[in-house]
């Protein structure tokens, strides 16, 4: 989007159609929203609706290089390992976190392109 | 996260304590989550979680003087208006929407301030 090169003469700098702006950056108070992506945000935005999995995210954010297994998870929010593991299926499923596997544990960190995404979908501005 | 000061000696810049910043901007990413923040933000998550309500903002927004009542919205979005005033309730209880009764008619429109902090809160910076 940032990127237009120079080009002299009658050309004008190359338009994203309304589908590919769609593709680009959907936004909920300025472009009207189409189903396909209505569907695609609550998606996302389910995944986030419930106070364990904001604190699971925030955990991993605040997490030593921004990574953590199910075991350092559990106690913090005081929940065992396999609903903690459900949650965090959840959120790896709707793309807000990124499951590594690494030896016998799984390491999950932000995915910080949907985060974004979502955010910048939000912003009223 | 990337704007370390330089800070000779001891001392340090100023910070907020944990409760000013949580008043201030609480943010998924950066700050630890208060449990109370995570069940306030999981609601207004989830009054969005859904893709007729997404919709239904979008429609608001886009709509002359970003307001409309529900005569405006059934149409577009393919339901009765119990239903959509079901939506609306939830959009307006979780601080999205703002409703004001004029006439027979009640008007909605974007609380922007609560979009802002939830994109806000999202970002991951």
């Amino acid at each position: 989007m940032s990127m237009y090169g120079h080009n002299g003469g009658m050309t004008t700098q190359p338009a994203l159609s309304p589908t590919e702006a769609d593709v680009c950056c959907p936004s909920l108070t300025v472009s009207p929203l189409s189903l396909d992506d209505a569907q695609d945000f609550a998606r996302i935005l389910k995944s986030l609706a419930d106070p364990t999995r904001l604190r699971l995210v925030s955990l991993i954010a605040g997490h030593e290089q921004q990574e953590a297994c199910v075991c350092d998870l559990t106690e913090p929010v005081g929940l065992g390992q396999p609903t903690v593991s459900h949650h965090l299926k959840i959120l790896v499923d709707a793309g807000v976190l990124r499951r590594e596997k690494r030896g016998v544990w799984s390491y999950y960190s932000l995915e910080a392109a949907t985060l974004n995404r979502l955010s910048e979908f939000l912003s009223p501005g």
